[in-house]
């Protein structure tokens, strides 16, 4: 009976997990994995009396699926996409789709759009985030590919996505691998969170001498305010985790990141695209130094520690970190925006903005309050060209400055690193400089390497070069446009 | 006659200056150029009575050589280099050589390598650093590819590089692709010395309200000291030169600076191997930053400026502003030397990073007396883990970290961005660190996404999963060995 609403191919724990959120929502969903065992397991199991129904090869599953069919792959990223896609193709029909809810490198899902459009298939590429948690009960799901395939799956999609104030955590991203490529930024910017954190925890550890509980207060208390969201509600919890005897379970775990990869994806593209993205730049490589630890180890060794004033009293700086975090956090989602417009400009993709923002308010890892103003940010002016822009934001930001320096301060006196806060309180001042220095940098590359410069009183696009021998006086009768 | 010693395809400056640097040394050499009229010109220009033999055919160019036969292509990096390649194999014979001294990205020289050897031709990739006066009088000479061309090559490379000390600037890199990857990371350094003299400049001009004579002549007083180098020499020039109305004339150029993608290579390839390369990240993107004129501009009238305290003495700052520039660019160098160790280390590749570091000495941008601390750290410890760790480094970092300190610190009141400097000092602060507050940051990965975590107190390589959810009291009986 071809009577299937789905089918889904890649039994790992996200793939069962969407299957029965599938289900709970009323949908029969076919299943196939490679390891047929598993299908079994999966029957006799978690999806024992569901609306699941187990097939042992990719024609069963095929043939048990009601027209156009749509079969959804949560297998591992890269070749093995591939692989699945080229053995469904002979299966399918024209007007069928396929989906990949993997975490594909977004270039992969251009490629595969434009591939399965020549044989008649609708390609999707989506962004799935939320973690196991997120698949079983609600994710945020972010589709792009072939836009023929949105009225197909909108329901199905909609209906399993994580849900804020009524609206579902899923709306159309856009074509090819846009929809993987705002999952990438999504975990850039994750990545930068999960930085910005850990500054502020290192600062309040080393620089004022708290204690975790006192350290879990503080964000707890936090967490009612501005910075209401999923990873600072974690941190109160993780910071007051106790170990067997008592000692702070967090003080036990060793201060190495590991990293999947979508962060550096993400600096990458911004290199490519030429957007400054210092935050979440600096967010990889803090991961990446880590993870010298024994590197680290000797340094300090031979290094050593500087003179350390003595630890500064919490109560005078509490809100200076609160402020800095607040503030950073504000810069990365903007240099996040950022990147995205730029990729959209450069791909052709027409982005909405505040629908991202929408989407990532519940189901994943960054879910916070914060994009309901980024959110409302982008409907006031939906051209918005960076979100510092925003009147609400530019009055966060004015607001939260001087806290935020003196947090950096606090830290460089204090020899404790945090790369995130300091760059992103330079971008800050970077952003709103009507006059940064680089017109020495433009001097220096027509110095010695005759690459030309523009002048402030001409036009643009008049370039000049000067034949800078002089050493002192006056050199403009060398000066000439070119 | 097939008595020439080397061919040379391509005579855009950079060419034609190699040509004549050759010529001057005593070989002769045959030119061809797509567009023949420009051989004409040439011979009929900068090469009379020189020993060159201008030729208006690829045949005419390979039959006037001697055996075994080079050719050097100085043509515009990308597929040009494969179309003239393409073009040269069939009058090619085994054992001959074929050259490319242009920018290329260093994959396509590891391609090249390989695709020529199969033919019985041996390729050489080479960086080639000193702009057209390096070209014409002494360039750094940074050779990879087939080590059997080495010998080959090695006279006329030798002969024609700049010489320091007596020493020529130019010997063997490594196999594929090493030298063009070395060049790169010398253009990236060189992005981030440039980026951290106008931070400098930024600080003196806006902080301290310095004017430029001044400023040029404390630049061209840190010339005698530490910072002795190509670059702060220039500056000195640079600031201290007028417009026609007696206006320094930096204060005229547009301050939005250009790149030409080796930057932005070199950062991209760090986040591929996951080598903190801060610095020079941060010194593109403030490239990128720099670009955004009108968005800076318009930025400026939305955010304002914050309350800037009044100008500091520049008597009381200048040391500062010095140290953080010396320290930052040790920070610099030393994160450029992990990154060729990563890449040696991922690529099989055996690097000298003394040579590497003799090879800057001369004829290139980022030519400094500074190179040869690099150099004796390097022959002290071959195999030095960092920079950073040497004697000599380490005791200098400790010299200045006070002022480095004070600098950045004047940069956060005075709300003048200084991204590099910033970055260098948390990255100083961070390698010294023994501990890093990723510990955190690897708790939330197993909160969220059951990552799993190692434990200081357990052997590294054993895995730990908690279920965090007590709010509070003790959770470690749901910790386990995974």
């Amino acid at each position: 009976m071809a009577n299937a609403d789905i089918g889904l191919i890649g039994l790992a724990v996200m793939g069962q997990n969407l299957v029965l959120n599938m289900a709970d929502h009323g949908y029969r969903v076919a299943v196939f994995n490679r390891t047929t065992s598993r299908v079994d397991e999966f029957l006799d199991g978690p999806a024992q009396g569901q609306s699941v129904i187990g097939c042992h090869s990719m024609e069963d599953l095929v043939a048990s699926l009601s027209r156009p069919r749509k079969v959804m792959l949560m297998v591992k990223a890269g070749a093995v996409v591939d692989e699945f896609i080229e053995a469904l193709v002979p299966l399918l029909e024209p007007g069928d789709v396929i989906i990949d809810g993997g975490n594909s490198h977004y270039p992969d899902s251009t490629r595969r759009t434009r591939e399965l459009r020549e044989h008649g298939l609708h390609f999707v590429g989506t962004g799935i985030s939320g973690g196991e948690e997120g698949a079983r009960h609600g994710p945020s799901i972010m589709p792009g590919g072939d836009p023929e395939a949105w009225p197909l799956v909108r329901e199905i999609f909609q209906a399993i996505a994580a849900k804020v104030d009524g609206e579902p955590c899923c709306r159309w991203i856009g074509p090819d691998g846009a929809g993987h490529f705002v999952k990438m930024v999504h975990n850039g910017i994750e990545y930068g969170d999960m930085q910005l954190i850990s500054e502020a925890y290192a600062l309040m550890d080393r620089a004022l001498d708290m204690d975790h509980d006192a350290m879990a207060e503080v964000f707890a208390h936090w967490n009612q305010g501005v910075l209401d969201s999923y990873l600072i509600d974690i941190t109160a919890d993780i910071l007051a985790a106790r170990d067997a005897d008592g000692t702070p379970l967090v003080t036990r775990i060793l201060d190495t990141a590991g990293q999947k990869g979508t962060g550096k994806w993400t600096g990458i593209s911004a290199l490519e695209l030429g957007v400054p993205l210092t935050l979440i730049g600096e967010a990889v490589f803090a991961r990446a130094l880590s993870s010298l630890k024994d590197e680290r180890v000797h340094a300090a060794s031979v290094l050593g520690l500087p003179h350390r004033p003595a630890s500064a009293q919490p109560a005078d700086h509490l809100d200076a970190l609160h402020d800095a975090l607040y503030a950073s956090k504000i810069i990365s989602y903007a240099q996040g925006f950022m990147l995205m417009r730029e990729a959209a400009r450069d791909h052709g993709w027409e982005l909405n903005y505040g629908d991202v923002a929408l989407m990532w308010r519940g189901g994943c890892i960054i879910r916070s309050t914060f994009l309901n103003d980024i959110k409302a940010a982008y409907d006031t002016d939906p051209q918005l060209a960076n979100l510092v822009l925003d009147d609400f934001f530019a009055r966060a930001l004015q607001q939260a400055e001087a806290g935020w320096r003196r947090a950096v301060m606090l830290a460089v006196e204090h020899a404790i690193p945090t790369p995130a806060f300091a760059s992103a309180l330079a971008y800050f001042d970077g952003y709103r400089s009507e006059r940064l220095p680089a017109n020495l940098l433009q001097a220096q590359r027509d110095y010695f390497g005759a690459h030309m410069y523009e002048r402030i009183d001409r036009p643009r696009g008049t370039f000049f070069h000067t034949n800078w021998t002089g050493r002192g006086g006056s050199v403009a009768s060398s000066t000439y446009e070119v």
